[in-house]
Formats: structure tokens, C-alpha cells, sequence
């Protein structure tokens, strides 16, 4: 059972002094409840329906006809190049290339004839000899968990799978020092080091379950542990990479510094499969915690959520590893999904999820206890729980964690996650709120409209909020509604219209409203001396 | 006075328990101690004696005639664009050149005739345009405290110094994002910081009171808070460049997460003015911690100093923040240059300094106490101290940060930082000794060698190995000795020749030993882009 203090004062005092008690690392051998990625072997989508084509839905973008229509003599000439251990999928059962082709959002779904898993970085490297010479497009694909139609095709794009190069290569567990093939599944990857060493991988998603290493590298993936660990350019120590002309890039360097020329490998961290395929990773993963404590908060408004981050950056300091904040909506949404017992009793406008990790339990807990105690004191907080134990930080998590998916079960979800300055964040929820129904396109009770409603929840601590509107069928009207309406909310607090999902697809022509004319061109210039005929994930990106 | 406490088990158990007492942020007002930053009013070099010409003393370097030379009318051209505001020094007063045309080291000095001091980057973006045009050779220089002589010219390139662009910009104490010009210190902006809501810059190097903001970035140093703070590559946000078109780059992002293209301040930090001139910085600040510790261990072998170091991490976790090591000619070094109270009684092969901060003094002090008691229990430790108070404090770090200035003064020194698997730190300067005293080149009471001693230092937390080999006095025979010998063993171990310093002059030749052929390719040609012409820099880097 969850203990519960409320906010009068006495009691919160006397309650928080005991529920405190971190678990230990023996006690969290499963932390991580990703109901939506151990469902994975049968996979799921955030949407019921089956998608569209991307060229019917966005029909104004067309193929671009400098790419070669794929040939039976270019499927023998891969054959030859993956022999028999790797693995192609051609268009005999059309519905095997579903998969590939669509999207976890069900909103984008390409029309590829052929997938292509190779098993070595040499392979890869051939066949992207390949379709350069030819001029035959591909797709670079991971987990296919991305959020903004990057890891399908649009067309008919070949899809390059890195699934089949699955090998942890080594793990020096006194650095910490990982290296990997790119398509090692980050939730894999995490168990290994956590078993051989006690160590963690410095990100952690809802998606970790399918999600690749290689893939979160491409997308810069932020998650649930920047806030601790800080982002890839800084934990990732070395790449390898196989460019557009086909030559590999061998950069897996295990070393924490190393001033000799310019970063290469920061060019392709968030590159988004545009200008070279991962093969593999080498990362720095910091010790694991010996203690987790995690702690969930009603809070009045969202003003007050911005003075508990404060306090907790400066009360908490070091431990403090996760700041999560939701909408009263967005926990509405996921109570109608998910079957845990709630964290609170009384509902509040806002609700916040602080973790702590630390190497000490007790010096945690009493640093908890003692932030919470007098946040109950200031009145910054109307209520809260803290876990006693690893079921009940596993239950509290999952609230926060399963929202996503929640968002997406009435029909489907249009999902823009962005960087606003703290002060903005949550005012982005509300001007779409407002915009959606003056232009009578929400409801949660009318089931003739499209919209159900907008919520909001994110990473407070990264100042990146993610907005979801939750639909009961995706629609042009509704899409043309919100954009370019959010990029140009976004565009006008200087935030920046992708924390972390990137440009994708969906992104593709609002780059703008995030970076300069300077930027952007020397971005395009970067494009086009790696991959000058444009091969590698077309029509994305810029 | 300090308080020790011997390797006796009794004894040390209880002394532990009794000294190991943080001091809270009232006390640390002053924490740097700096001996070398605070004479830098009146310069002090590592050598007295003054350098030669770098043309000289490496005289198959060869002045390239594409390079115009300066003539009058370039030089009111660049009048007309700095103004009266910004300033100009020219060869009337020969010597008003000399502080920018020799390094701190006096290893290599240049020709240079111009040095101009721009107050905006719109006027560093003129005199670039006009350097570009006329095939004017320049050298970006920020505190003229770099290492690998790069920050002064070779031969006649016109030093552009960016010391008047020095305003914070802005700094916001909810999020700690600074946005400051390069041309600020990197102690006034430490000092700004914590001024202003109590932060700390997430570097710290010993040459804080010289070195800019921007001159930091431009060599991605690293310095004594990296284990915890992580790499510039990860901290740094946003950055404003003049490319070597004259082109300005406007990329102060303010914002932890944006995943809109690739991420292209990420290419000018560490490229040693090659390819952009650095004219602000935007950076993420961690709150400034509310307790410090430090302890000085001294320890039989460098396989305890690993065994240390593997325990520190585990039991001090979070709150370990510096994990130095040095052996014993570095204090023994130290010791004839300084007149600090020595740390330790007796003479030990290694000492280990150890730095602990965090939010909670009590806290820290305890995990302290548990992790030295231990220590000594298990003997991995022969004795030790632990500051309790300020002056302490910065004796104790004092005396490892007075080694690079110590190991100088003898006449000079060669300094190589580079960056090795942990088991084989150490033997480096094993090696490098055997060789020197093999050659007959080394004695540190014969004054007719030209060596002194190799000594070993640094930052074990990061695998970084600074070798010093202090000399009586610089040689073509003690360079040919240890050159390229440094970097084949380095090589031969798959580390980097330079860690932190970069390649400047000193490197330039030697890339080679830390990357392939393919990544020096595209480094080169990143660099070819970017400055077709060679414009800046030249000579140096690749
Ligand atoms: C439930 C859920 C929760 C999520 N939570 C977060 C979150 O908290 N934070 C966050 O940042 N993201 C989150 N995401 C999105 C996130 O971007 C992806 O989950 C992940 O980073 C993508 O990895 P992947 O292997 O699935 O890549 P894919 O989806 O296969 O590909 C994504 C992009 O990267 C490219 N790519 C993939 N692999 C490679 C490779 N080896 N080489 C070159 N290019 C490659 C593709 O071409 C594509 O453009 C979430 C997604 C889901 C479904
Ligand atoms: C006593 C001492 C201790 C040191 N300790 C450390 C340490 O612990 N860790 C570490 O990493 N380094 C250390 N260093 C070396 C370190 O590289 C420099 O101190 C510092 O990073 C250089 O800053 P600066 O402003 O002096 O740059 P400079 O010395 O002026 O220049 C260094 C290089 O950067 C370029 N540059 C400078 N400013 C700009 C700009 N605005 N735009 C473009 N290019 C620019 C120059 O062209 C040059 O190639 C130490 C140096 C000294 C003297």
C-alpha cells in the first residue's frame, strides 16, 4: 500500500519523517516497468487504426524521380552481399514488410518492397556502395520507435534494419566503458552492465524495450535520465559509421578525452540516418545508483510546479535524477488505461514526480524527507507519496511513463515535443486547448469531434514539455489547426519545436522556426558533402 | 594545522572519524588558489629565459608565400573598422608585441606585427572578411594560455585577440544558463556565477585567472572538474562564430534539449581556431555545491592508486568530484618551489588527492569518513589528511596545482598530456625515464644534463596522464629523445596524444598516432570547407 500525507502540516510533517526508505540496488533488479515495451514481441501501436500512405496523406510531396526504381538484379546483388546468414525481406508476403513500413504512431506508412538486415558493419558498408552506384534510395532503420516518421520510408526508399548487428563488443567495467553494435536493444544493453559491474546507461525511454543504442545515438534521444547523466554529446566516447559513399568511419575510441582535430562523431549524434548509418557505439555509462527513492506530488498550479524544481535543484542537488510534471488531463487519460492504484486520493491541476539516486540510502531519504517536509511547510506542495518499496516506485513510474501511450488509445495522438523557456512551458497547453475549441474541434465527452483534448507532461528539469493531442481520428483539419500554429508559439519564446523526437518527416519544412538562415544553410551544406546524390533518408530531415 | 592520521588501523579509524569535517559555501568565498592566475597582472612565464623564433628553432617550417604580408593600408583598413573603441598594437614599440607573440611556456614565439583587439563581433566579422580577401594569415587568441603553441603565430599572421570582447551577456539563476563573449576570464565568469545565485562553471584549470570562457571552448579543455561535470561537449549550449568567410554564426542556443539538425557548435569546440573565431558562448551551469572536502592520501604503488580510485567511485559516487594523482617527484618538485605546509609527514611513491562537494556537508563528510576508514583498513592507503577549513582546503589542493608551474621552473619543460587505458597510466613515465637516463641526457643533481626528471600527474578520474619533463634548458636532442617515442607508446596502447591540450603547433604532425586515415581525410577536409583558403590558423592542427 502507498502511504499518503496530506497537506496539513502537522501530519505531512510526522508522515514524511517515516515513508522516506529508499530500496536498495537488490531490491530494483527489474526497475524499469515499460508496459508498452515488453508487449513488444507482439508489437503494439500507439494507434489502432492502420495507417495511411504518407504519399496520400501528404500528397503534395512527390518521389523524386533521380532515384532508381528497384530492379530484380539489384535484390540478387544484395543477396550476394548479405549472404545467408543475414536476412532480406522482399514483397512475396507483402504484409511481412508491414513492420518496416509503418510507423508506432500509425500515422506514416511507406512502400518499400525490400528490407535489408545485415549482420556486419562490412555489409552495410557494400551495400551502401551499392545503392550509391546505383542511385537506389534508402531508410536506415532501428527499433522503428521514432516519433516523427524518420525510420520509415516515404516511398519506395530500400530499408536498411540494423536489427541483425545485435552484439555487445565489450564492457570495461572499471571506466564504465561500453561498446556495441548499434542495433543492441538499449533495455539489452542496460541489463548487461547493470550485471557486469553495477553500472547504468545514461538514458533511459519509454521505448527502451525496442528501441536500438545505434537509434537513440541518431535521434540524440534525451528520456528520462538527462537531467543526471546529461545528453549523448557528452556520454558518447566513439562511433562507427558507415557514410553515403559506403566508406566506414571508425571512430569507436574509448577514451574520456581526447583533444585531436575536430568531433567527428558529434555530427552524427541526431543526424537522424541522413548522413551515415551507426554500426556501432562506444559510451561512457556512470555507476548505478545503490538507492532509488521516488516521490509523486499534487501540486496547485503550475506556477508552484516551478517552485518545487527549484527547491529540489537546490535541496537535492546531486541525487535528485528525474523532475516529471503532468496535466490533471494527462493522468485522467492514462486512469482510463491503466489499472495500478493511484497515487493520490484527491485530484490537484498538477501533479509532479521528483526521483532521487544516490549511493547512500539513508543520506537520500533524509534529503528527501527533508525537502518534502518543508515544501508541505511553504505549502508548495497539497499532497504527495513516496515508495517504500520497488512495486510501489514501479507503480508511481508507470503513471508518469504510460501516459504517451495513453494518449494515444482513443484513436491516435499528435505529438510535438519542444523546449520553451520553464517560465512558457505549460502555456503552450493551454493556448492549443483554447484554439481547438473555438474552432469546435474538442471534446472528451462529445465523440463526434476529432480532438478528445490536449495534455501536457515533461521533462521540467530539461524545460521540455510534451504536448499530446489526443484524437479520435487523425485529420487535416485538426493537423492544420496546430501547424504551424505550435512552431510559431514555439518559434516566438526562442524555444526549439524538437527536444528530442528531431525533424523527421513531420519536421522536415519547420526547421526554420528553430534555427537561423545560417544554420540551416550550413546544415545543408553538411548534407550535401556526405551524402551529395541524396541518397540516404530522403525527403526528411532538410 | 593539519591533521593526519597514519596507517595505524587503531589510529586511523579514529582520527577519520574526527576530521573529515566539509565546510559550507560561507567558508569557500575564495576556494581557488591559483598562485600562478594571481601574478598575471605582471606575466609570469614557465621559462625565464626568453623563446627563440619558432621559425628558428624549427626551421623546416616554412613560411607560405600565398600568405600576403601586411602592408600600411591594411592596416588603416583595420583602423577603420575597429575604431577608436577597440585597440591596435602595432610593431612602434616592438616589445608591446612580445606578450602576444610568445607562449606561456616560451617554447615558440612568432613575427607577428599586428595585433588587433575588436570590441564586437560585427568588427570581427569585418577584419575576417578582409583578411579573406587580401590573404591575410591570422591567429584567434584568447588568454595566451594555451599549451601546444597554438595561440601564437609561427611566422607574420596577424594575432587576432578577442580580450576586449568580454561582457557577460546575460545569466539566468533558474535554469544557470550563462551567455557571456569569449573574451571573458574564466575566474570572472566563475565568479559571476556564484555571485548570482550561487553556480559554478562546469570547468576549472589552473590557468582560470588568464584563460577565457572562449579559449576554453576553442581547446575543449578539461580540467579538474571534468569526473564531474562531464565534457564541454555536453555543457556548452550554444555558440556565436565568425566563420573564416566572415560569415557570423548565431548559434547562442539557451535551451538543454534541441534536436532541430545537426548540432554545429559541437564542430568548433576544440578546433584551436582553425575554423572559426569563437565570439560568445552560451553554457549550462550546475548550482555551485554547498560543501567541499579534500583529502591527500599518500600511497605505495600505482596499483593501489587504481585501487583507490575503483573504491571512490563506488562509495563517494556522487559527490566525488576530483580523483588527482601524482607521484613522488612531482611533490618532491613542488616541495623546492613552494612554502605551503607539507600535506604528509613521511615520503610515500604516490600521493592521491581526492575531492568530494555536494549539497549536504554532513552527508559528504560521513560518506568520507566511511570511505578513508575502510581504506586504511584494508591498507590500501599508507596515510592521509583531510582539510577542515578553507586554508586547508587550498593548501591541500595547492599542492597539486603548483606541479605544472613547479616543474618549469627548473629552466623549462616539455609537457605531453595525453590519455591512456587506466592499468597503463603509469607506465609512461616509467618509460620515458629509463630512456632519458639510458641516453645520459637526465639527472636531477647533475646541472650539466639537460634534463632535470619526467613526472607524472593528473587526472586519474579520466584516464589522463600529464608527463612533465622538466629541463634545465630546451634541446634538439631531449625533444628528438622523447618525440615521436611519446606518441608511439601512447599509440601502441590506443590512447590520444593529447587529452586536453590539443595539437596546436606542437601536434600537428602527429594526428596520426589518434586517428585513422579515414577520420584525419575528413577532418581535413571539414577544415577545407570551412577555410578554403588556410586563412586561419595556419601551420598547425592538421
Ligand atoms: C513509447 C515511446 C517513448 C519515447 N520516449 C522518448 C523519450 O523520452 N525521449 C526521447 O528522446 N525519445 C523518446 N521516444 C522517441 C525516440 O526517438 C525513440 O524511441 C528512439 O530514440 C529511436 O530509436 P530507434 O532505434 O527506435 O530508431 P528508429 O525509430 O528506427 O529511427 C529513428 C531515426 O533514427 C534513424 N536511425 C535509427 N537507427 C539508425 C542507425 N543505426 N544509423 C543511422 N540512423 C539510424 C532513422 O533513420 C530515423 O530517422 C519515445 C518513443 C516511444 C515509442
Ligand atoms: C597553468 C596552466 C594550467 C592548465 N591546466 C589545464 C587543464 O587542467 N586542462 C586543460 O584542458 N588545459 C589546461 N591548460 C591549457 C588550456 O588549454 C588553456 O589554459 C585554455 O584552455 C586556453 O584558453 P586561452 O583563452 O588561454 O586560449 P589561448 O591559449 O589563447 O588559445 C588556445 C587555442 O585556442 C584558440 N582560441 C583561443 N580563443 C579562441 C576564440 N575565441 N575563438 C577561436 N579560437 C580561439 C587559439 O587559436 C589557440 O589555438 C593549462 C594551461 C596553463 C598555463
Amino acid at each position: 500500500m502507498l502511504r499518503r500525507f496530506v497537506s496539513n502540516n502537522q501530519v505531512g510533517k510526522v508522515v514524511a519523517a517515516n515513508v522516506a526508505k529508499s530500496f536498495t540496488k537488490h531490491q530494483t533488479q527489474t526497475l524499469a516497468l515499460k508496459s508498452w515495451s515488453t508487449l513488444n514481441a507482439k508489437r503494439t501501436y500507439a494507434s489502432k487504426q492502420p495507417p495511411r500512405l504518407t504519399s496520400e496523406t501528404y500528397s503534395y510531396v512527390k518521389r523524386d524521380a533521380k532515384y532508381k526504381q528497384l530492379t530484380p538484379t539489384d535484390v540478387e546483388a544484395f543477396k550476394t552481399i548479405i549472404g545467408s546468414k543475414g536476412s532480406i525481406i522482399t514483397d512475396e508476403v507483402p504484409s511481412d514488410l508491414d513492420f518496416y513500413n509503418e510507423d508506432w504512431m500509425r500515422k506514416y506508412k511507406g512502400q518499400s518492397k525490400l528490407v535489408l538486415k545485415p549482420t556486419t558493419t562490412e555489409q552495410v558498408s557494400e551495400i551502401v556502395k551499392y545503392c550509391n552506384q546505383e542511385n537506389l534510395a534508402l531508410v536506415p532503420q532501428g527499433g522503428n520507435t521514432g516519433l516523427v516518421g524518420g525510420s520509415v520510408p516515404v516511398f519506395d526508399e530500400i530499408i536498411l534494419s540494423v536489427a541483425n548487428l545485435n552484439k555487445i563488443r565489450s564492457f570495461d567495467n572499471i571506466s564504465g566503458i561500453l561498446k556495441c553494435d548499434a542495433g543492441v536493444i538499449l533495455e539489452t544493453a542496460d541489463t548487461y552492465i547493470k550485471e557486469n559491474g553495477n553500472y547504468i546507461f545514461p538514458l533511459d525511454l519509454g521505448a527502451k524495450g525496442s528501441c536500438h543504442v545505434g537509434g537513440v545515438v541518431a535521434t540524440n534521444a534525451g528520456g528520462l535520465r538527462l537531467l543526471r547523466y546529461g545528453s549523448l554529446h557528452g556520454s558518447v566516447l566513439g562511433l562507427e559509421v558507415v557514410l553515403p559513399n559506403g566508406e566506414i568511419m571508425n571512430s569507436m575510441h574509448a577514451l574520456r578525452k581526447d583533444n585531436t582535430g575536430y568531433d567527428l562523431k558529434q555530427l552524427f549524434i541526431g543526424s537522424e540516418g541522413t548522413i551515415g548509418i551507426i554500426t556501432g557505439v562506444s559510451i561512457l555509462c556512470p555507476p548505478r545508483p545503490n538507492a532509488f527513492n521516488v516521490s509523486f506530488l499534487g501540486v496547485e498550479s503550475y506556477e508552484m510546479v516551478q517552485k518545487v524544481f527549484q527547491k529540489a535543484k537546490n535541496e537535492l542537488g546531486e541525487v535528485l535524477s528525474a523532475f516529471e510534471f503532468m496535466d490533471n488531463k494527462s493522468l485522467k487519460l492514462t486512469k482510463s488505461h491503466i489499472s495500478s492504484p493511484e497515487p493520490l486520493e484527491g485530484e490537484h491541476p498538477f501533479y509532479v514526480l521528483i526521483e532521487t539516486s544516490g549511493s547512500n540510502a539513508e543520506h537520500d531519504s533524509a534529503k528527501l524527507e527533508t525537502f518534502l517536509e518543508s515544501s508541505f511547510e511553504n505549502e508548495l506542495i497539497l499532497d504527495g507519496t513516496v515508495s517504500s518499496n520497488e512495486s510501489e516506485f514501479k507503480n508511481l513510474w508507470s503513471w508518469r511513463e504510460m501516459i504517451p501511450e495513453s494518449s494515444a488509445v482513443g484513436g491516435g495522438v499528435y505529438k510535438y515535443d519542444v523546449s520553451l523557456p520553464l517560465k512558457d512551458l505549460y502555456s503552450l497547453v493551454e493556448a492549443v486547448n483554447e484554439r481547438l475549441e473555438a474552432a469546435g474541434l474538442s471534446s472528451d465527452t462529445d465523440a463526434s469531434t476529432s480532438v478528445i483534448s490536449a495534455i501536457g507532461y515533461g521533462h521540467v528539469g530539461d524545460g521540455n514539455l510534451h504536448l499530446n493531442v489526443a484524437v479520435r481520428t487523425y485529420s487535416k483539419e485538426v493537423e492544420k489547426c496546430l501547424e504551424p500554429f505550435v512552431y510559431e508559439f514555439v518559434s516566438s519564446k526562442n524555444g526549439s519545436i524538437s527536444a528530442e523526437h528531431g525533424l523527421g518527416f513531420q519536421k522536415k519544412n519547420y526547421i526554420a522556426y528553430s534555427k537561423s538562415e545560417q544554420e540551416v544553410k550550413m546544415i545543408k551544406q553538411l548534407k550535401n558533402i556526405y551524402d551529395p546524390k541524396g541518397i540516404f533518408n530522403p525527403y526528411k530531415y532538410v
